[in-house]
């Protein structure tokens, strides 16, 4: 096998990817602390115990394992960084104020989440702790926004949902708190006559919530519809409201739906949750949302609401930056030629210097000026 | 065992740590990118045999080995990425030209180089590829001393030294060359008594070189004495001269000494080679060198020379940053306090919204100001 193949939804990523995706990198970050959000890198490496603690076994599956030859212990890749920021704000920082923590790093999956994504995604985000109330969610939310903003998508469709809805229905009726598992797992998969069947016994209240759920999707107005059909239950109605101000919040940045049939992350979410959407991709290209008891594995269950994105999928959307112009120079040892260099390139310029017997090519760099020595004196010159 | 628990030699990098680690990456990969250098990044993982395919041998024991569950193959988790950018030349791009290319990322290592040495090294460097002249070398140790210059340090200990010396020698005289083994071993452990007695039936030349080259470690004048000491063939003539202008070309900035003895590269290295040292840390804080076979395992050898430094070391010897200032604003959704707010942030302005009932406490940020409505316009006041 030769040694230049890569494992499969492994590549590398050659120069014109790396240079919108280091871009993209540095406005998302310098837009993060604009806000206040402060940087953390957490490790590649842990035990595996620490990643998969609460909410991490969400990723247990997609998890590398290996061994560490130092303590014998296994270790993990990590496959998401969420995990891994919360300790960061329950143990070492161990503040009582609101933290803004972001971060941008490499995860490692064992699969690919379909045929052509990379098992190397680059995770960027932004988590907040501290702070229970909707502010967080909806900071979070703009961020979100602000950050799609940045690669040029500044209308992309953001779904909105809440695992409060599910929670409080379920917690307001022992019989369907019983078959949570159950009920879970119909309404993920959309099995309405599994859902007749299994509420055919429930209260009628209960029964019409459960069935209503999965046609509660669409535009802002399924609020109105979510009032009438659910019952105004404390959780719901708070919920519903929830949902409503983030709606308003993202108004004019955003085409907002609704969708109260997605589930996804109600294993370990605890409230509102968001998915943004653009043009040619079909999955979600951010997801965000409140997890509060995230940092409970680590000893510490504060308020936590962030999102996060990779960054590879994203940059591949965008078109080439196109190749940038430089100065083609001379090599020589001359004090002038090589202050007038240092100068350019100081100046922000990209000037190559050519190698004896060699042109420059290059992908990235076009150079339209070149660097001669007339009466002395060295000057730049257009090409072509 | 706690879950915050992290394997020994793996840490976490909090923010003003990261921040330094950040500003510092910037400001190195903005430099290569002013010399012409483009931006690749290699994955993190890839098959065993290509991560130690030929010069990779030297991180053998240092690689983190796993099983991919898709192929059923080892990976390796890459512990240096100079074979991988060497891949990526000899077959990705695979130009006729001189290509200049230039990376950062992290490394694993299996053990730690030293007690308090990190095994997640975040490795950045530089390399050209296709020109065997010593422009090149010269132009990658400009960019080093550029680098650390960026970080600070103006002046650093430049360590010449040179493979060719030892392999004329030994290519020079049979005897020599069938011993070259346990000579390379000799030598590298300055064992003298050992070189007495191994190099006893060897020619007087031969043998006199090879007992002077342990010695041959000092300031410029060591290239004088070498050409006294040693025999004056082709490979060594040539190999001193370019020492003697790599030297020249550093004057000024750097301290520069030559180490004849230093045999660390001979292995893989195939020309002239440096160490950069600064006050504060024992080791090497970069090293380059010239590697012309590099890329054989991938079909095709061509001229290679370039460097790297860790730069979480190097970060960890600079001071911190200090707080940056920083602007707190009340939470809330009136369109003129949501514009000021905007067009703070666009300015560059770190503008930090109190979560109600919170006060905003960071490592990173002081709020020197504060954002207050005062007869129906906000403005900005300082604080404290």
């Amino acid at each position: 096998m030769p040694t230049w193949l890569l494992p499969e939804n492994i590549a590398d990523v050659l120069p014109s990817e790396a240079r919108k995706i280091e871009e993209l990198r540095r406005l998302m970050l310098d837009t993060f602390r604009t806000y206040g959000y402060e940087l953390v890198m957490p490790p590649l490496l842990e035990y595996v115990d620490s990643l998969l603690a609460g909410a991490g076994q969400d990723t247990d599956t997609r998890t590398f394992r290996l061994i560490d030859s130092m303590s014998g212990r296994l270790l993990g890749l990590r496959a998401d960084m969420t995990t891994q920021v919360a300790r960061i704000d329950a143990h070492l920082l161990n503040r009582d104020s609101v933290t803004r923590l972001c971060y941008a790093g490499s995860v490692l999956h064992t699969r690919p989440s379909g045929l052509h994504a990379t098992r190397e995604p680059l995770q960027i985000g932004a988590e907040i702790y501290g702070h229970a109330g909707l502010e967080a969610d909806a900071e979070i939310q703009e961020l979100a926004l602000a950050s799609l903003a940045l690669a040029g998508f500044e209308r992309p469709r953001l779904d909105l949902a809440h695992v409060g809805v599910l929670r409080a229905l379920l917690d307001d009726d022992p019989a369907a708190k019983r078959d949570e598992q159950l009920l879970y797992g119909l309404l993920r998969s959309k099995d309405l006559p599994g859902l007749e069947e299994a509420t055919a016994d429930y209260a009628a209240a209960t029964r019409d919530a459960l069935l209503a759920l999965p046609s509660l999707y669409g535009d802002v107005e399924v609020l109105a519809w979510a009032r009438e059909l659910l019952p105004a239950i404390p959780g719901i109605t708070r919920a519903l409201a929830e949902l409503a101000a983030l709606a308003a919040s993202a108004q004019g940045r955003a085409q907002v739906a609704i969708d109260l049939a997605d589930l996804r992350g109600y294993q370990y979410e605890s409230g509102a949750m968001f998915a943004l959407y653009v043009p040619g991709l079909p999955n979600a290209v951010a997801r965000g949302g409140r997890y509060d008891h995230v940092g409970e594995a680590f000893g510490r269950a504060r308020p936590a609401t962030g999102f996060s994105l990779d960054l590879r999928e994203l940059a591949r959307l965008l078109p080439s930056a196109g190749r940038k112009h430089a100065i083609r120079a001379p090599w020589g040892n001359a004090p002038e030629l090589r202050a007038q260099i240092a100068g350019l390139r100081k100046a922000g310029e990209v000037v190559i210097q050519s190698m004896p017997g060699h042109d420059n090519v290059q992908d990235e760099f076009e150079c339209d000026r070149v660097l001669v020595l007339e009466q002395g004196n060295w000057i730049l010159k257009n090409l072509g």
